[in-house]
């Protein structure tokens, strides 16, 4: 009897996420949290918690207080969770039902919380030069005195370029943090994976890593944490010559044979990367052809010794950040944009 | 009291949808059916179908079994839901439990169909030329007789070039479907979207639109289906020179004020638009600056009257397809990449 499923099989290893969790911990001497953001980085926000609190982590990251209460759903009271866009308008019921800890942005979010929610935990993200998220120095020196006396639980910051050690905007950002929180006696974080790798002199008392747990770069010792198989619907012979896929912009430049496989666009598997990517049957190269369809990817087996029933375009063979290359983006986007039509397999 | 929320809004119009599926119906003389795979294009399959079936739809397509399942949950018994992978292995129960109709690609689909599920509906799917789904001319040949014997209740192929009127590719598929179809008794489908728009020489018995239903070109004609309202979490003013975002990307040229939105590539705003992208307040544009973050993007508002609670990335001022042109991609791919994260309001 034939078991192969008609979706494509997306097989995520919560080892390997543990793994990956005590790897970066282990290059530090401070507390490791972690972040959880956008469902965990795609592989299912609910599995990934559950993982990393038995590997030890106490502190959890999101992006929006929505998340949050699902991360808090997960794990029960106790773990911290924090919120990266602070308190915003609107948040307040979930941040008090769900015991979340909104890092404030702003002095109009810090006057907001704690007229809200006086008493209520909270941190400070302040913005050290990459102008995106956090209080501005001026901000910050107006606020200051007021804001410590709220007795904030962290006071963190975000780094621009941290993927590029060489960059000397990392050392800029670092000498912001130091002068913005010295002597201020309030637990203190700034490295996100990049950070971690940069060294020591970034770690202060938590390092908040992501993409690191989920196996991509820049933490290259990341162990692989998901792999993704696509199923062939059928496989023909074409002449030389003859086209394939949307707008004809491929041809067969000698007798082909084609698969067709049930994944597309629609399954965050970026069109862009059509002309460049690769699918896989174990470590054999099928270079896909024509264009990415919504829920279609057309590949060329001629070179197969024997038909596979799927290929993989995910795994050890391929990386998220290989795969990144190909759509010319980065691995975190190939991870997020992982789609919601897959059967996904959890390994522990 | 402030009811803003923190999480981006996608207003879905399913009155635009229902006028769209109208408007398409009444370009041809046959019967017009509905695509609504990947979510319904990402707007969401029940919504999608309830509507489109009191629009006067009776026949939907999907790319999966699963999906169909969804749809006929949503839809209960009555229309006719087809599936373009046909039947693969692994489909049988739910082909068989939810009456889904697989449109056969090949002589192995067929055998497994027919051996597995005697009696039940099929259709079948001819490869006219795009060399991606479907039998070609020569399994047809030899399958043709046996086929027709098991009575399929549908003959379909797909057009790889109908978004470009002037191809030849169109014409070419047109003949060729002709040719494998010649009174063959059984009601044929060429058509989708721009396969309506090239003439009624393409319509045959069935057309299935898909793109056109959720306003994307081809179909100039069509209603904008879907805006999206991104939250600002924080305006911040910074000095020229100073720099926006991961590697920074870009700096101000002049003193600017820089809104932060609860937005980002995890919700499917493709990172590859950074640098081309604008976001709205009503009608101003506010650019894009510096690279698109997992949860968050960055705009230039400084030259706004007043400070907006959000900024527009879709809607009547930017349609999909402006925003596929800044991502260099089809609004198809912008909307099937629409993220989870959203707050989801539909208009009736």
């Amino acid at each position: 009897m034939n078991t192969a499923m008609s979706t494509p099989q997306l097989t995520i290893d919560l080892a390997a996420l543990a793994d990956n969790w005590r790897a970066l911990d282990s290059l530090t001497d401070c507390e490791t949290a972690a972040v959880v953001k956008a469902n965990a980085y795609g592989m299912g926000a609910a599995q990934a918690v559950q993982t990393l609190v038995k590997a030890g982590a106490r502190h959890f990251f999101v992006a929006l207080a929505e998340e949050g209460a699902t991360v808090r759903q997960a794990l029960g009271p106790g773990p911290r969770i924090s919120v990266f866009s602070g308190h915003m308008p609107g948040d307040h019921d979930l941040i008090a039902a769900h015991d979340l800890t909104p890092m404030l942005n702003s002095i109009d979010q810090m006057l907001h919380h704690v007229e809200a929610l006086p008493g209520h935990s909270f941190g400070i993200q302040l913005d050290s030069g990459m102008n995106r998220l956090g209080m501005e120095a001026a901000e910050w020196a107006a606020l200051r005195e007021i804001a410590l006396a709220q007795n904030p639980v962290l006071i963190m910051s975000h780094l621009a370029c941290a993927d590029e050690p060489d960059h000397p905007m990392n050392a800029a950002q670092l000498n912001n943090f130091i002068e913005m929180t010295a002597d201020i006696g309030v637990p203190r974080s700034l490295a996100a994976t990049g950070g971690i790798l940069l060294g020591s002199g970034y770690h202060f008392d938590l390092t908040r890593p992501g993409v690191g747990l989920y196996g991509g770069l820049p933490f290259a010792q990341a162990r692989s944490v998901v792999a993704l198989d696509l199923p062939i619907i059928q496989i023909r012979d074409i002449d030389e010559g003859e086209t394939v896929g949307y707008g004809n912009t491929w041809y067969a430049q000698r007798p082909s044979r084609i698969a067709t496989v049930a994944a597309g666009y629609a399954d965050g598997l970026i069109r862009a990367m059509g002309p460049r990517a690769q699918l896989f049957a174990d470590t054999a190269r099928c270079p896909v052809v024509g264009r990415i369809s919504m829920d279609l990817i057309t590949a060329d087996v001629t070179d197969l010794a024997q038909e596979p029933q799927s290929l993989s375009i995910l795994g050890p063979t391929q990386t998220v950040d290989d795969l990144a290359d190909a759509a010319g983006t980065i691995g975190y986007e190939i991870l997020t944009s992982l789609g919601a039509r897959y059967q996904r397999e959890y390994l522990t």
